[in-house]
């Protein structure tokens, strides 16, 4: 059986995420669903980051078993068909055909992701749903002293949520930088692996520092506390984005 | 009567265009009903550009007289409140109140647009309406080369509307850039005042030099042509952008 890499962008905006969820939409679903209008086949995708309700991607990578060897091309253009007649905002970048050893999940060895706040009194128009709206101005340069106080290997306990099922809560964060351009701010966010909700948790904190209610002190001792209740109030989905996953090797079938 | 001066973003998806048409949303209307709503007043605003159906604004500026001083922060946050009661995705950035000698359009000195090509095989998910998507590979330096040639005074007859009203077909172009970002190509056009549909006639023209189909040469000639026939096939909406209006001066009052 041939395998695929997929890459993929979308808008999670009514979506419940990335996973299937018994009767609710998913990503995850409505590509399965795509291969099997095209195709017939009942496949199972594996995604690299189970992406959670309304967040987005530009560069969520799966990978997916087919019975025959369609031409990596036929198989895009008949995935992307499929989810435009059903009129999901959801887009196969890419595809190409790879090793059996190649596993979307655990063969990643980064992965990266985006936050946008839009730092403004107006209510959003263009940015709707892709962005955190904050109306209260952030001072970006406190949150980015706060965020490097977050950098390299610590128990994150405090920026996970109650719902994460790792075993172990000891992440490696390898960049949390917060940069302002105009009036968005965005948080660029790297690490191998991430706990559920992690970056919205780190977002949600920092916000608190950029607002001036926190200090970056503070922030350092709910990060040593290791206690979910030292976290500030986790960001909203809208404005996350994942935004590329790493391989060693994407090695070519 | 106090005059105000609105700066405002929105989403053209959906709307007939910014100016009011019996019986179809447009975002003059959805303004001019959102006064309404909270003031009780039938007012009628002024936008310095009429952007068409389907073209979105980051920076369209109107000016509207009310019959009561409201403070700037009231009105812009009444507007605000009913344009989101409405599901408009039409946000008012600012708003100030300015002399009664600022017109919103007689008073503007430049209007700055900005297209943008997703230039990608795969379909649009996250900037769906908002860019045009070209799957064909562009040549932004061939394009650049050719958007040149029509940088300065010209008659632009090749490029205008078979609808455009204005009487005289000159108009000087102060800037025509070609930026490619990725798989973004952004056209960042300016100009005092621009004929109908005159940005979306140049960018399609620009285009079939970016395909190859045509040469900067012949980009020339069809401007020289004077002939709307000559006129590359029309740039969609969805990419087009009033990004900004420029004026000598904004008397605050």
């Amino acid at each position: 059986m041939p395998r695929y890499r997929l890459d993929i962008e979308y808008d999670g905006s009514g979506f419940a995420g990335w996973q299937m969820q018994e009767g609710l939409p998913s990503i995850q679903g409505a590509i399965q669903d795509a291969i099997h209008a095209y195709s017939g086949e009942e496949v199972r995708i594996q995604g690299a980051g189970r992406t959670d309700a309304g967040v987005h991607a530009t560069g969520q990578v799966a990978h997916v078993d087919l019975s025959e060897p369609w031409p990596a091309r036929t198989v895009m253009g008949a995935i992307n068909a499929h989810l435009r007649m059903a009129g999901h905002r959801i887009a196969i970048l890419s595809v190409a055909e790879v090793e059996e050893s190649f596993n979307a999940r655990f063969s990643a060895t980064g992965r990266h992701y985006r936050y946008r706040i839009i730092n403004r009194r107006a209510p959003l128009a263009l940015d709707l749903g892709q962005a955190w709206l904050v109306p209260r101005r952030l001072d970006a340069e406190e949150m980015a002293e706060a965020a490097r106080r977050l950098i390299g290997q610590h128990d994150f306990t405090t920026f996970r949520s109650v719902h994460c099922q790792a075993k172990n809560p000891i992440r490696t964060l390898d960049r949390l930088d917060v940069v302002r351009s105009g009036e968005a701010i965005d948080f660029i966010v790297s690490a191998r692996a991430f706990l559920h909700n992690q970056v919205r948790s780190m977002v949600g904190t920092l916000k608190r520092v950029g607002e001036g209610a926190w200090t970056a002190d503070m922030v350092q001792g709910a990060l040593e506390a290791c206690d979910r209740k030292r976290c500030g109030a986790m960001a909203p989905s809208d404005g996350l984005f994942l935004t590329g996953v790493d391989y060693d090797i994407t090695p070519e079938a």
